[in-house]
């Protein structure tokens, strides 16, 4: 019996980089938190600690930075990609990268100039908007080339009706009861493959996002599998640059409280919101025709 | 040396309410986090464990939930007030209720109904804004009556130029180079302390957190603290129902990168987005004929 | 009506020092966090953003690190009494300074030599504890003097029976059932104020923790303000040096899980360890003797 | 083109079971958090919403309550397999069952009997250990039958000496200077696959744990992924039921604080610990003969 080296690789994680645009006084600005991981010929680090192939990862933040101000920031994906293909193109021993990238939104703070005046966006001054981030991963690879999975976490919605839950297994230890209507909320992380390398990343985030919250809003609801499979369905029908929509939602149970003790009913308006444990649905809806996904999801 | 028994308050923290009201086919929601403390004649249960005057912090999660059933949850500064004063008039060892509220913002969900027409809001479907949480505590005391502080929190702003900072204090220890150029970031705690019991809480709260974000953006800022001056002021100018405002507000550092080794100069375009250490300013603004603030504070 | 300054201070959060000390091929580590924070003549730069009084927060961080190195760090309340005094004593503006310090703990790494021999300590290895939190709040005044409050956290204790909670007030809203045996389970925060300036700080951290352990476990709890209070007792009696001692200690609910539907009894074996919400017990012990404590708390 | 269901499985995460057994007066805790995803026959319920081969996710909550009563909990890995292949076992549609369980430690809590006296442990008193979390992935297949995968997280470790870092590339954004003496620190996440299903999974734990620990301590460093493989391997040479180690080892940096300005030196003696970014070393150590993994990492 002897003992291998399997697989590995190495890189800096969440390197945040501001980038800011001056366009005359009204500036742009793009946050993000940039994790690069590299592989490649590392036998000899992990054997015996010869360092003759590691670029180290001190480096690989210099390069985000560097980067970020010689060709800027626009969609997510591109520059991941942009700094994947650096790392392999330039270091013979590398010959694999993985890039992912979170960004996080920020909108215009709204001022006005008087009482009886409207509202104007200020040209520098920004409030974090709080609402999900957008995601990134792309890989690139010496002999295979590029994969491109975009996505979103931490999009929380809720449906106060048009949700049932019944006719499922029963066996020994069931005690929940069947019923037709409830709330159903979940916090949404999605992340979806492009069939290729190139795109409009920017209108195609949106778009897939706002798939994902109408078919949300829009499946009555028998189970939170169906609704999940409504959802990366409406993606792939709405972008057709897309072929793969993978998605982990947890059930966030809003229980009905019980108000008979005190003598009141409670038609489905009072509710607590329990933290643990939740259900946890994980799925992935894809084209027929979706080319093979090879390292796209590692 | 005798050992006493010194200030001590107990209650159920964190009791999490979602209150749906169903006006026709269309739902609203509220979003709510409820933490009640209760104080009095606790000598016993501290000395013997006897609980002749505990109400349990069960029975305070109880009567939130049948309270919001009740009562329904609008403004949470009168929701906690509702409550404390429950509990101070209905149990008489109780003498003292301190009820503290947070609330979570959720927006509709715009869908379409084709192509070419706009966007609709969906009727019960919700996705969380994201954005700050909005605050209360209040206090409600069998002698001295009540006192109400509204505030919010974990709203994050950032200038990306408009702020300066220089003609400090220079010691053995300073390394600091000044500037007339830097990115000026926090993530704004405000609390603000209202005159009376009663008001109009949403509107106060909607022009509050307007007041702080336009004072953000439109204030030159030669350093933190007059940002935070500019900002609580601003509310008291515009809110004459309130008497003070006190702020914590963290300096979330963005370091300008060093991109000289790389050949690059960077005029304000790229940045590190530090976690820690981190500059924190607290400080409080109030007007001279503030009345005393009693225990609104604790 | 005018407007004014009220209280205020600032300082840098969270200076994140590690302090290593070669004795010989035995090293000794110190992991601490400093936050400092001061206060005097700062109506400037509130009002106007002169910085002609302010210390920056960036030398207060490079001042935690040149004393970690000038003086090196043993007990961490020496070590902020240390700092405080040296913003005070060195800057005529600055009156006051409040220094707070957390204490990580790490254990030496125990290896063997053989599978025959027994376990050595490494010289240099080190393994976090994991367990709670050492903490301290120094404050130094230029007319009042200092006051040190010492303390812990995160520290999670369970007692399995010997718990018991009955004879409450039972209102209208009161569903509890009285209990004979119950789980006792709190994460305990405790801080204690020391008479003077001076002391063994290292021995009575040891001595306090081993007495609020003891306490705990060895009182039959009737309430959980019950065992509060005899923790804070048993540190009185114990540490002379320590005049008053406050906890905040949430009941973290240990809830039986109702197997009956399923067939089973639960004599006190299986039970549900519940998030959300949670009963929070605060309260305070102290002497009859002890001097005011004036700012050491805030 | 058609649109398809992909990979997916459904269950209740993070049900915290605490499961006391009374041995006499001396009792014995176990704390667990049982995560159980279910997946077979689940086309209907994503595509129509038909429930009929969903055992509810609420059910699988109760079943680890349930086992937990019949069964006892000793072993993770034995608690999970049995929960595992009861759902596959016990329902025709679920055709495999992966069952995660996280275990959290406590210590008994040592008390004194008087001045003079050592220190006795307590019976029924506990205290959170704080140390690493142990964990556990177990999958059973209706066809394949079982894999275990056993581990840790959280076990932070340090060397304060004996790591050096040079050698490596330099291209056009390096500036990183090569040091032959620095703090080598990291948060170690393991988790190593048996060969079989059954063993004695306590003593493997304890040892393979030992086995990580001493060789980060006895490992003369070049670079963290030497440090990685040292672990891993002195895994598999102690652990013969073992035949795959992967580990995840963020590496904490720990930079020395430059003295210079304030005319200090600074031979390995201050350090700040930062935060982010970090690097990121993710390896695997196998044996040669190991069997394929099939979907134990999953």
């Amino acid at each position: 019996m002897a003992i291998v080296l399997g697989p590995n690789r190495y890189g800096k994680a969440e390197t945040r980089v501001v980038r800011v645009v001056r366009d005359g006084g009204t500036h742009h600005i793009k946050d993000i938190n940039v994790s690069s991981a590299l592989s490649g010929d590392m036998e000899d680090v992990h054997l015996t600690g010869d360092n003759g192939n590691v670029l180290p990862t001190d480096t690989q933040k210099n390069t985000a930075y560097a980067f970020a101000k010689k060709y800027g920031v626009d969609q997510i994906e591109d520059f991941a990609l942009l700094l994947a293909r650096h790392y392999v193109d330039s270091q013979a021993p590398i010959r694999h990268a993985r890039v992912e990238i979170e960004e996080y939104f920020w909108d215009r703070i709204p001022v006005s100039d008087g009482p009886h005046l409207g509202l104007r966006e200020e040209q520098y001054s920004f409030v974090r908007s709080g609402r999900e981030v957008r995601t990134c991963v792309v890989h690139y690879d010496q002999d295979e080339g590029a994969t491109i999975v975009s996505g979103l976490k931490n999009l929380v919605v809720l449906n106060s009706t048009g949700s049932e839950f019944h006719g499922y297994v029963e066996d020994e230890f069931t005690t929940l009861k069947p019923t037709n209507d409830r709330i159903l909320a979940t916090e949404v992380s999605a992340q979806w493959r492009h069939r290729g390398e190139h795109g409009s990343f920017g209108r195609s985030y949106n778009e897939a996002r706002q798939s994902l919250l109408e078919a949300f809003a829009e499946t009555h609801s028998l189970s939170l599998q169906q609704t999940l499979y409504q959802m990366g369905r409406r993606v792939l029908n709405t972008r057709k640059e897309v072929c793969e929509v993978r998605m982990v939602m947890p059930n966030k149970h809003h229980f009905l409280v019980d108000l008979e003790p005190f003598g009141m009913d409670n038609p489905n308006e009072v509710f607590f919101a329990a933290d643990r444990p939740y259900g946890l649905i994980e799925g992935s809806v894809l084209t027929d025709d979706a080319p093979a996904a090879g390292f796209a999801w590692n």
